[in-house]
């Protein structure tokens, strides 16, 4: 199998950096190929911009939409970019490590999306908008996984905790960037407290991350509804009979728990699938 | 009263440009005076790396957090990055202008964050970790909006929409951006269908956003749980009192309302307070 590791941070002995290393010895390991874009080390470009697209379909307004979608059917996108959409259609399963920083991606990180995620490939596949979303398209059948290194605690995550749950900040990617082109997600790994992490704190890191990493075939993906599965009739909205009740993010994974208004505040009452709780970290 | 506007999009006649024009038009027109960031007309450096800390704390290792409360500590930050602050210390009000891209922003105002939030001032504030934040820190007192501009459909975001509810997916910068450092933040501003907005549509909008602008020191903030206000006792799990039953992002807004699994697929299920339902776009 062939495994795209896609890195964001600026220090070489960095949690972020470790976790690199840990996984690309383990896959290796295991006889897996690895492809590395390492976004820092390669000074990748964040920003998207009129400079994508050298030529245009048309010099007088810049429409980023319609840039993409030319400059992917007509092969005129930069080679920074096609190079990084060659690896993603290579890979098997593509691995994103990143600092969390303000909920998200670092920027560099982001661009590398904005940038890379084609009109033709990632959106409006096969030039028919939104046909084929959410479960279809170009990174179909591929696996993705994220790993981060979250500066707080673990309790700030948690289902009550002050920041919201890790798995709901990252929705955005999860379901909006990875599933969105055909994906299948598996659960988020983080290591908490990375900011002030000791040797046996990273030790610990890495033999989790270890167990997720020889599991990364056989792990269950998120749940997320695909938009043609029948849970979406009309390709926009609910089925009423789908997830009755139910509205946000978590409405759109198969299974997830609906919180009752009984004063329990445990975890049961976690807007994910059971399955997910406890596997998070 | 100071606005600053902090806008980031490539093209002058986009609609993200477009509402700029209207902020500034009617904003002045009600005497107020007008802050510009206009992200791509600046060339701002989105990658937040060494190049930020022209003198190190620690030459060997870059730790971002600590070179950052060192820098700003001790009036070291790169010039760009203190003029925005800056700006921002000075502002009353701040409006973040964006496209959509993935369900965030364009990567180039995500390294305004990364960069311009600096420990000491948008975290750690006064030097004291968390103790301060969630509606205290470096910017209490102002009040913030989001503008975004979004190529699909409003149904796509609405309670059940496919993508998620907007303001969920803007969560991790309206809370964990936002309010994190102490604004007041907003409901968020949408133009929905950007991509292919006609004259008419575009006058829709404008108006929509006119009165949005004319009602900025009137319109009640999102009621985001404020750390330090009784709700987090330990700064970090909500009590049990608080939204029992309740987990998730929407926990974190009080009178937010809690879904009935009741087969009712209804707005009203919708995990946002009542007053927020119909005053999104």
């Amino acid at each position: 199998m062939k495994v795209l590791l896609v890195h964001a941070h600026p220090e070489r002995t960095s949690v972020t950096h470790h976790l690199v290393e840990v996984a690309a010895e383990v896959l290796k390991a295991q006889g897996h190929e690895i492809i590395r874009s390492d976004l820092y080390g390669m000074g990748w470009k964040a920003v998207f911009d009129g400079r994508d697209f050298p030529q245009r379909a048309n010099p007088n307004r810049l429409s980023l939409m319609e840039e993409s979608e030319y400059a992917f059917a007509n092969g005129n996108q930069t080679p920074d970019v096609e190079a990084e959409q060659r690896k993603l259609v290579a890979a098997d399963a593509v691995i994103l490590l990143f600092p969390l920083w303000w909920y998200s991606m670092p920027a560099i990180m982001k661009g590398w999306v904005d940038r890379v995620w084609a009109y033709g490939l990632a959106y409006g596949y096969r030039g028919a908008g939104n046909t084929y979303r959410y479960g279809e398209g170009g990174f179909a059948g591929k696996r993705a996984l994220l790993a981060v290194c979250v500066g707080g605690p673990e309790k700030d995550y948690s289902p009550r905790g002050i920041n919201g749950p890790l798995e709901q900040l990252l929705f955005p990617i999860t379901h909006g960037t990875l599933f969105f082109p055909g994906m299948q997600v598996l659960p988020t790994f983080a290591v908490y407290g990375a900011a002030a992490i000791d040797a046996q704190g990273m030790a610990e890191a890495a033999a989790a991350w270890r167990g997720r990493l020889e599991r990364l075939s056989d792990d269950e993906p998120i749940a997320f509804r695909p938009q043609n599965g029948g849970d979406y009739p009309d390709r926009h909205v609910l089925a009423d009979h789908v997830a009755p009740g139910q509205s946000g993010l978590m409405a759109h994974i198969a299974g997830s728990v609906v919180p009752k208004d009984d004063n329990n505040s445990s975890a049961a009452a976690f807007l994910v699938p059971s399955h997910f709780i406890g596997d998070v970290s």
